[in-house]
């Protein structure tokens, strides 16, 4: 229903507009723009509220945009989050996630084995059925063995690197990661591509702004509609920024990496704007996952009023800064209370490129153009996952726990904390609590902190459960897993010899093949 | 200096503008508008963060005037607060403090001797000197018997109460608070002004806001300067709304108020338009201490990502939401880092009346003129007081804490908790913690939620400590501390039989007169 809805939406687009001509004379469909971010909080930006309010054009996007305080990833941790926000797809389905352990968050580092299955249909894949280029800049993160490389699941162009820029390393160990032009590596971290580890410093934002702007550019001069995914790493430890930024901020080194990608979207809209092509322009920006509060204060964000961070379930985990712009569509200084997740962006662009998505097999996200143009709210659930395991579901204004975990004391004692600062008790347990009967319930409205479960006895507490058991059930029986690609590591499939590596004389040989069960701690 | 800088001020604004005549053709200052709220957090307002984002109106406020997210109250309670509000004089100058315990917060509860001293000079008596007309609308909290009233202390005209809206009461043990109209009562809460304990329904709000709107047209009708201090209480437990309000908030109870609050200030603001002087008035929105966390989530609001609540010197129980707003005057759209102190907009007021703050006493509140009306910035110390005792200082970005307590751990253990869901080890302390050697320093802009003490052993720890040093020697060698107010209690002195009380039937008979030492748990 919500693929029709999308499709009758683009026509009726169509119809009420002074319809963008492309180079055949015919109409044209938007532009996409998803400007994803890495570890960046909900309350990073001056409009959540961030006490030191360096983010004027994030802020400004806000005020001529919608903004969506509701907003949810599909996962706590970067790899499943950014699989869902390209196959429209719970990780459960889509295969990223882990069985090696109950409730175990698992990801893509370098000694990975698995990636995005072939069986994935891709956002950018689907958008060439309607002569869309795309183009990935940043961090891919869907697996970095040939056979996941970006270019063979839908996108035409791709700067940025498949794993996230940990390191320094020295090559022996593990090799440090290859930075990809298109087909081949053209550099790694902290050889070609430098990150200061001491001073903060590297110049990759810059770089990354630069990708966008001449796609955009050549895209806009080439008449043809264009899909960019903006996967920018910057507030990820270890946090950079480069030179003109370092050092600005009010909040350390993780502000300036905010302020230098403030200052890029800025120019990034601005150039639409000279371009003239806002109007036919659908941009997005929102986050991978909550902010990072391990690496705070130096190197992490902020979850504004929500519990803890990455890694969990709670809101601080897993919602995120949104906000919607198209000037001249999308109506200005709005806030839409729709739930919205990051699977949205998958069906609402195919929706705004005219396409239905593919009806053989589930799709989660919702075409969330209704709630962008019309102001309409659809009840719909946000579930709430680690690896296999259904954590807490919301609905409407309530959120139900069936699970409660951070990490495991042994990990806590070590000072490994997701919630520093923060203690509910019962809440933010240490051992893995199961809730499927009872399970705790808040009110995220009057209790956006989720410090204050309902009583099990109160009568809101029953008619909630009424309403969100249903919903649960529905889910899990006709929830079919699919096969899990985070289970498998070997320390010979890591990065030693990307294609390219020949030309640039970067080849490492590397080890023995040891197929074994990643460790995912929790 | 201060003083002389905010005559210039004046000066400067009556060459600069077309000067506003009085009826008298004398150019007229301009009209001073302060929005005090009750309890209400930084995190209450939708431009703060608030994530159900009901507060348009204040929102739009923000937008049209500029954004003090660095704003302070000189004390965690409403009396101190009041007091310091209107003397630009801390407590421990005014004499709102109590020395029966350390470190404890005092108000004025009925059986309070005390109150605002005849030597303290207030606002509204200073601005009578440059013509104004004052009124105070809400709650008074400077003391509750004859010779503290609000007429005595310069305001001439005064609707609403001189204590909390506690109760009810059966008139037995204690009376109902009066409701005053300038000199006499004219009915009690609860019977002639009833609040609907188990609804939250009142009609409160309303009556403040027509209690506002009525002067202020009267004033313009006169073409007189005026001074409007609305200190309206509906986010103070016992919470309450009016019938069109209740339950409309995404945030229960709390926002319903909120949502009035914000509705009346559209009103008000509205009217300022209407009359053609938004450019000669001057609106200040702000509130007297932290959201009240124990009343939550039902009574109390958000402190949005900061540490506890009212009560507490953390930086939920001071830091204040704060909008000026001056169309024409105060550039739109503009935040100031400008630490600001509630004390602030006594001289702040001043300086707009073209008048100099007195100059037989210490006062502690700065003109903002210059960095409303210019962008300064200008170097202060915050000083966090509990009672006698100065727990902390913030002094730029960095908040050195000399003592640390959030209540007993005899109160904590019966449910008293002013952090609820927040647990900083060694910082929200159950005893008093003495650091006055070695303060606990916090860079507020890295963290905010002060989660994260500097090491002492830092350089940065090091050269902070070196500044914050002299500035808390000097204060502390400096002071003279006004003899305590809030020390002795007695039954006799509640609101038995007000002025006003026989017209309406409503005089009660004081029990025998037995001073005693006023009890301050925390």
């Amino acid at each position: 229903m919500a693929a029709v809805a999308a499709a009758m939406r683009w026509r009726l687009l169509q119809v009420i507009s002074v319809a963008v001509l492309g180079a055949s004379g015919t109409p044209q469909p938007p532009n996409i723009l998803l400007l994803l971010m890495d570890d960046m909080g909900w309350g990073d930006l001056g409009v959540y509220g961030e006490p030191s309010r360096e983010t004027p054009n994030l802020d400004r996007m806000a005020a001529e945009g919608m903004l969506f305080p509701n907003f949810y990833t599909a996962n706590p941790l970067c790899s499943p989050s950014r699989a869902a926000l390209l196959t429209g797809r719970l990780p459960i389905r889509n295969g990223f996630y882990t069985t090696n352990g109950q409730a175990r968050n698992a990801y893509t580092p370098q000694e990975v084995v698995g990636g995005i299955p072939d069986t994935e249909l891709l956002l950018p894949e689907l958008l060439k059925g309607a002569g869309y280029v795309s183009k990935i800049v940043g961090k891919w993160h869907l697996g970095h063995r040939p056979r996941f490389h970006p270019l063979k699941h839908g996108f035409d162009e791709w700067f940025g690197s498949p794993n996230c820029h940990f390191g320094p390393y020295d090559n022996r160990a593990r090799p440090n990661i290859p930075v990809y032009r298109d087909w081949e590596m053209v550099g790694r971290f902290y050889e070609e591509f430098p990150i200061n580890h001491k001073t903060g410093e590297a110049n990759l934002t810059q770089i990354y702004l630069q990708e966008a702007l001449d796609f955009i550019k050549r895209q806009q001069a080439a008449q043809r509609p264009f899909f960019l995914y903006w996967a920018i790493d910057a507030t990820h430890a270890p946090v950079y920024a480069s030179k003109p930024f370092l050092g600005t901020s009010q909040r350390g080194r993780y502000g300036d990496a905010v302020r230098e990608i403030d200052d890029s979207v800025g120019k990034i809209l601005n150039l639409l704007q000279d371009l003239r092509i806002v109007e036919n322009t659908f941009v997005f920006f929102t986050s991978d996952n909550g902010a990072a509060l391990i690496s705070a204060p130096k190197e992490g964000g902020s979850n504004g009023p929500f519990l803890c961070g990455k890694q969990t379930t709670f809101e601080g985990g897993m919602r995120e800064p949104a906000i919607a712009w198209w000037p001249g569509r999308i109506p200005a200084g709005q806030v839409s209370h729709q739930l919205g997740s990051i699977m949205d962006l998958f069906t609402t662009s195919l929706s705004l490129a005219g396409l239905e998505p593919p009806s053989d097999r589930v799709i989660d996200g919702l075409d969330l153009l209704p709630a962008m143009l019309q102001g309409q709210l659809m009840e719909r659930p946000i579930f709430y996952y680690r690896g296999n395991t259904l954590m807490a579901v919301t609905l409407g204004q309530y959120k139900a726990h069936f699970w409660t975990w951070t990490n495991s004391w042994e990990e806590f004692r070590q000072g490994v904390d997701f919630c520093p600062g923060q203690n509910v008790s019962g809440v933010t347990t240490h051992t893995q609590e199961e809730h499927t009967k009872l399970p705790l319930i808040f009110h995220l409205g009057r209790d956006p902190g989720e410090r204050y479960p309902l009583s099990f006895a109160s009568t809101e507490y029953l008619n909630v459960l009424d309403r969100i058991t249903p919903v649960v059930q529905q889910h899990q029986e006709a929830l079919v897993p699919g096969q899990p690609q985070l289970n498998v590591c070997n320390q010979a499939v890591m990065n030693w010899a990307p294609p390219g590596c020949e030309k640039l004389g970067k080849c490492l040989t590397p080890p023995e093949s040891v197929p074994e069960k990643c460790s995912w701690p929790h």
